[in-house]
Parts: structure tokens; sequence; C-alpha cells
């Protein structure tokens, strides 16, 4: 796994990987083997992370079900992935062949199905409440999932329908961490809003982040090719900031080649080029910050370790480069 | 819904209806529209009538929780359906174009985990045990699936695969109803093994009367063509006693014809009926009533009333024509 800073929940992430490892034991090789290369494909484990950062902010004490709830939180986003490459025929996941292209699509789709199952029975150990912010993330993934597709090569889509798309399809399992981390760790009313809150916001720059990174970031980091985004029709932060800010020929244009199923290489990398000279990639950075602002504004009554832990998180998501 | 026995259980059939109507609302129109479509699609709500039967059969007092369960079991059902038909490429679906055929592959996998989730938050509400057992009735649900394709145009499957296959793919998610039916009525660890394996064994029985359907079952009331398992190169209790009974010829021309990927409907009939000249549908309806007679001694304890329910029940599943 890439570098990370210390957040002070490494020996609980080595707990998750352990988790991750023993629950996707099955007496059918082939499901445990489609099941663990999608867990280990490079995950940067931000849900887990979240979810434990939540839990020791709180002054959590059984860390057994902190781990527990991180894991399933984990399980669940990765099945979702899986589900997500089939829709979007992705062939790369990570800088790996995704596991739709390794293993075809059926004993992938059925995989994910496992790793949503297997989820759900770790995540069900804990309370009622936590199932319930965990299943209503699963099902805001779904409507997201659906609308992204509804929304598929449609420039027209406006800057609120984009924020409600990132809160389904990436924030709400963000904010689910947070918030059962929280619940977990036995915290208040108080604590487990502002942390929900504070998951909410971050999960949010994190789709900005990584909307930037699909027209900025560097490949070989990234583990797959810029333009990503453009190629597969969904409209981003950047392409709707390029639409709203262009020049009228540019927009034109790059409305124009949003709108086609299919593009050439010529295409995305005129795209990328017409959304770069927008000021795009500048803006919505600037969004970022201010969903990151967002985020630190809710855990500053937080004692002063477990606060500069939670702020350095939101620095990482900000400035991460894959 | 097609004519039903009365089981003693048709108010709370009703109110699973209900449970199931309201669990699906979304604020994404055309999740609910999907997942309703398959909901409603005919299904006989075999796995709700198990629950309640012997949520009632132990005296069972809260309804509502028996309720909540039937409806998550068959949530949970009917999205493992919405993904079996992306696997086998069903067009239709009880009569009924499928999901996938109907609203587009990609939809209709996203409808399927948006059912699953909504399965698991309502049975998340229930106690951890009932979680397990749903959640792993679901790990099997996947296993058999891969299991399935693994063994796709495979004659040389035996007897005990298949027993394998038809636990994992069918039987462990009625017994799972049956199971958890007992739990939430805090049954007594006796009745709860004994509708267990009640469960279990009738599942067998069901999904062996399927294959039997699938030779000899009347299309009209099927709401499918017969010898769709042979077109889609899955491997039933039947063919397996024409490999083992028929003709040397005749045994292998039925393996020439499994194992191919496409076949022609000249090919399809002339399986049918050099299965049907084996003596393998008799065959196997004898199987199923063994399996059914042993799911009849699960239940000889239980007071009169709830014992005629749950043979009259068993009854209801060997002679079904759909």
């Amino acid at each position: 796994m890439a570098y990370q800073p210390d957040f002070g929940i490494e020996e609980e992430l080595g707990l998750v990987e352990k988790k991750l490892e023993s629950s996707l034991e099955s007496e059918v090789k082939r499901l445990t083997e489609i099941a663990t290369y999608s867990v280990n494909s490079g995950g940067k484990r931000i849900r887990p992370m979240v979810t434990l950062l939540s839990f020791k902010a709180v002054g959590g004490k059984d860390v057994e079900k902190a781990v527990d709830i991180a894991t399933a939180i984990e399980l669940i986003h990765t099945g979702s992935l899986i589900h997500d490459d089939i829709n979007d025929g992705g062939d790369l996941r990570r800088g790996q062949a995704s596991a739709i292209k390794k293993f075809g699509l059926m004993d992938a789709l059925i995989a994910g199905d496992f790793l949503f199952s297997k989820g759900f029975e770790i995540g069900g150990q804990t309370t009622y409440e936590i199932v319930q912010v965990t299943a209503d993330a699963c099902s805001s993934l779904a409507a997201g999932e659906i609308l992204q597709r509804k929304f598929r090569g449609d420039p027209s889509l406006t800057m609120d329908g984009y924020l409600d798309l990132a809160e389904r399809k990436t924030s709400r399992l963000i904010a689910a961490g947070a918030r059962a981390g929280a619940l977990v760790g036995e915290g208040t009313d108080e604590q487990v809003k502002s942390l929900g809150e504070y998951g909410r916001t971050l999960g949010i720059a994190f789709q900005i982040v990584d909307d930037i990174l699909d027209v900025i970031g560097d490949e070989e980091k990234l583990g797959k090719r810029v333009g990503t985004d453009i190629k597969d029709g969904n409209i981003t932060l950047l392409s709707i900031h390029a639409m709203n800010n262009g020049s009228k020929s540019s927009r034109e244009e790059l409305a124009s080649i949003l709108r086609k199923q299919e593009k050439t290489e010529d295409e995305i990398q005129r795209s990328l080029q017409i959304i770069r000279e927008s000021g795009a990639p500048e803006r919505s950075l600037q969004d970022a910050s201010n969903y990151a602002q967002m985020a630190r504004e809710q855990v500053s009554s937080f004692d002063e370790e477990h606060r500069d832990r939670l702020l350095g998180f939101v620095d990482y998501i900000l400035n991460r480069v894959s």
C-alpha cells in the first residue's frame, strides 16, 4: 500500500486488513479469489480510516467492533466498485485489470454480491442504527449509479445535480463510516452528528479531487488514463465549470463531444484541453477546498490530538495524487 | 397472484406485500420502478410463507418482526433473481420480460443491489443471529451461482454435486426463512433446529420440482418454455438421472448436446425426449418425495393445527405446477 501519514490508527488498520482477508474465506475458491483480488487491488482504505479516526476521536473503547464496521464498509465499497466497473465497462481499476476484465462479467457480478453479503454479515453484528446508516448509504449508491447513467453524456447537468450525485455515489458511504465509528465509540449525539457531517463534506471534497485528478493527474500515480470520465460520459465538476465559463465556441465543442457515445482519442484530448483552458481545475480545487473547510469546522471541539488527526486527514484527502 | 391454499397466514402475507411495496420507495423513480416490477412479477412468496408458517408454529407473538424478516428475505431473493437473469441471459421470468430485458442490464444490476440493501436494512432490525443466517444464505447463493456457472454444460456433474448446488442456490435461503421465523417467534432451540431442517429439505424438494417442471411442465402455467435449463446449460437432476440410466447411445447423444454452448431448437427438443424416455422425471419425483418426507418428519412434534399447515405446505411445494 502507498505511504500513509500517521493518523494513530495504524494498528487498527492492520486489524482491518486481517479481518478483510479472513472474511473472504469461502468453500468456493474462485469466489474467494475474485473477492480477494478486488479487496487487495490498491484501495486507499479511506472508509476504514475515517471510521477508525471517528471512533478514536470520541474515545471509543471497543476496538473489535470498530474494526468490524470499518471492514464491513470497505467490503460493501469494494462490491460496489466491481458493479460500477460492470456499468462503466472499466478495464482498469487502480492500475490493475478490473475484476470484470480479469474474471469475466458474470463471475465478477456474483463476487460483488458476495462482498455485499459479507459486509452486511459483519456489519450486522453491531447495532441497528449502524446497519441502517450503512444500508441507507448502499441504497444511495444504487440511486447514484442510476442517476449517473441517466445523466451520462448530458452536458446540461447542473451543479446541484452534480452535488446530489457526488453525495449519493461517494459521500454518503464515507459519512456512514464516520458516523458508524462515532456510534460504535459511544460518542455523544453531538459528536455523532458532527463526525457524520465531517464525513459528508469530506466525501464531497474527495469526489471533487477525483474529478480533478481525472483531468490533471499523473497517469502513472493514478494507475489509469486521464480523461476516463470523459471517455465514459461521466459529467464531472470540471466539465460543469468548463460549460459555465469557457468561450461560446469551446463550450459548444465540449458539449458535442460529451454527448457522443463513442469518442476518439483526439476528442478526449481536445475535451481535456478545453476543460484545462477554461480554468475549471482551479475552480474545482477551490470548491474542494471549501468542502474541506466545512469538514474542518465540524471537528473544532475535539481535543487537540484527535482534532489534529481529523484535520490532517482532510489535508490528506485534499492533497492526494491518486 | 395465483390461488393459494389456506395456511392461516393470509393476513401476514398481506402485510408482507404492503411492506415490500413501502420498502421500495426511493427518490429515484427508475430504481423504484425496476425493483417494484421485479418484486411484483408473479413471485410465489415461498420464502415469506415458510418464514410466517415457522413463526406461527412456534407460537410467535411479534408479528411485525416476522413480517419484516419475511419481507427482507423476499427482497434479497428478488435481487438475486435479477442477477441470475443477468448470468443466464434470461429473457422471461415468470411469464414476463425479465428486468434485464425490460430495463437493460446496467439498471437491472443496480436495482438488484438496491433490493439487497433494502433487504439487509429491514432484516438488520432483528437480531444478529437472524442477520447471520440470512447473510450466510446470501453468500451461499453467490457460491452456488459461481459453481453453477462452473458446471455449465458439464454432463459429468454428480448427484452429490447437484445436491450441493441445490442447497446453495435454493435451499439455504428457504431454510434461513424457516429458521428466522422460528427465531423471531422465540421458539425453543429444538424447534429452531427442526424448522431450519424442514426448510432445508423442503428447499431441495422445491428445486427438484423446478427441474421436473422444466422437462414436463405446462408452458402456459410455467410462464416460460420447457427446456430452459437445457438451453442455458444448467445440469438438472433429470439430466443426471438420464445420464445414469439411459441407453449408451442416448446418453452419448444427450451429453454431446449438453456440452454445446449454443443449441438448436431441435437439439433442445431431442434432449427433452431422451430425458423423458429415460424415466428421469419419475425418478426425480421420487427424490423430491423423499426430501418432502424428510421435511414432514421434522414437524411431527408440533401441535395438530400447525403441523397440518406445515405438512400442507410440503404438499403445496410438491404438487405445484408453476
